[in-house]
């Protein structure tokens, strides 16, 4: 089989490793507008060869893990040069826009819209680490839109790499992730922001911040041009989510200010279920 | 050696784990208003004897790892109780409110105001593991305030569990905290809040969000009766970095409605260094 993987870095890598590590026979191509990146993925045997869109008739199964902004652009030209047995599947963290603009194509059938719910803060070809996939959910919209033998060939491959599958509409995709990624990623950077605006001295930070501090200013690490096109495609719902969470932040702010303890015990009381709520979320088995 | 710890939780518990692994000697005394915690700290080994104020006269060492607001009370008995030679430890995330309270004591010399920067988000002596300390930081205030041989002996202990030792003011050790512990605490119990609060089917929440999201909602497992009074004692500066935090999420919003997204890729890549910084902060060594 001939998986072509389209953007080399965390996610594109890693899946490429775990394809590798559970059909060995397979002959991995890779493409990426980062010279360099190709090259290391090269040196680290994420790809067997350096490819281009010329090459991608012969592709079988093509994996597309780059920025969201891009993925709208590039969809359509590679879905021109695959062949008709071939599906193209996406890793992109938005998915109303990118179906949208998929819709009217002529290879639509060979095109499956997921979301694979896995990485870590890194990129790269060398943040990729093997088995980022496994226990994961990926989320496919509008399957019904995907030619039935290649949502079998997409999934199979899913299903070795131990994904977890879960259908959804782009539009619900979109509103929920919002929420329980987009949201967080946000959170964290401005986070990050104020404690740096603050502590003009990072000897202070560094002595005085944990693992605490660490766990919720993590996401803060992630790529500038990964994340910026995602806060545009999803823009709406994220102001959303952005509002109620200044909200809830405001009215904690409120109840200090009134010296209502019993009240900020209750807020955080009722937000403690989390606990059980976190306990099903499947973690990086190497998180560190 | 022996070593009294009132409140055995987390912090407490994982002091003596450490402090019996180290100095296999001492005899460790548990003193817990919640009589089913010290059953279990006893059963777990984690402590020696059961105990009560009482006995506390035999101390050669006191770790009191107890809510700030309880702490505020307890101290002053506690530092009556013991003798002259024994130095009494706290491990208060709040330290101004602590230390004006002891300042008229007339056993203040025996007391060593410390924060140990170190935790995980788990509560009870269950939530007590091995090597918690080590390669942690330890902040002492007013330290020229304490008998110096009794520093001397609470800072071998310290040195033993491999801590890193700094000295600051109570008011600075409130301000910095403030930012690099509360702040996250906060932002993290509202992050979960507003996820709960629009995604009433958690089953949603659990097949769509990943390990980020876990990350920055972390601290919300957190106990409730034990951060309530941190905000309480650490109220101006924590409503002051709240404030921040809301400008600074206020500001990411307007981006967004503007269509700035050179802005919003520039915020998230200036605070990008924040990598940097988190490499120097020491992590829990079984963190998961």
């Amino acid at each position: 089989m001939n998986v072509f993987v389209i953007g080399i870095g965390l996610i594109g890598g890693s899946f490429v490793k775990d394809v590798k590590t559970n059909m060995p026979e397979t002959i991995v191509y890779g493409i990426d507008v980062n010279a360099s990146h190709l090259e290391e993925a090269l040196a680290l045997g994420l790809i067997d060869k350096k490819s281009n869109y010329e090459e991608l008739h012969l592709a079988d199964f093509v994996m597309v893990s780059i920025p969201v902004d891009v993925m709208v652009r590039e969809l359509p030209k590679i879905l021109n040069a695959i062949s008709d047995e071939c599906v193209v599947c996406d890793a992109g963290s938005t998915k109303e826009l990118i179906c949208a603009e998929l819709d009217d194509h002529p290879k639509r059938r060979n095109f499956l819209a997921c979301h694979p719910i896995a990485g870590t803060e890194f990129s790269g070809p060398s943040a990729a680490i093997d088995g980022l996939y496994d226990g994961k959910t990926n989320i496919i919209c509008e399957v019904e839109k995907t030619a039935f033998k290649l949502q079998e060939k997409a999934l199979s491959i899913f299903q070795l790499l131990g994904m977890r599958i879960r259908y959804m509409n782009p539009k619900a995709h979109d509103k929920h992730i919002a929420y329980v990624s987009h949201l967080s990623h946000i959170s964290s950077f401005m986070l990050g922001k104020t404690v740096i605006e603050k502590e003009k001295n990072e000897r202070d930070i560094f002595d005085m911040a944990g693992s605490g501090f660490e766990s919720t200013v993590r996401l803060a690490k992630s790529s500038p041009s990964m994340w910026t096109p995602i806060f545009e495609q999803n823009k709406e719902n994220v102001i959303e989510t952005l509002e109620e969470y200044i909200q809830n932040l405001s009215e904690f702010k409120a109840l200090l200010l009134k010296d209502d303890f019993e009240g900020i015990y209750n807020e955080m009381n009722n937000t403690n279920k989390i606990k059980s709520i976190l306990k099903g979320i499947p973690l990086n088995k190497n998180n560190r």
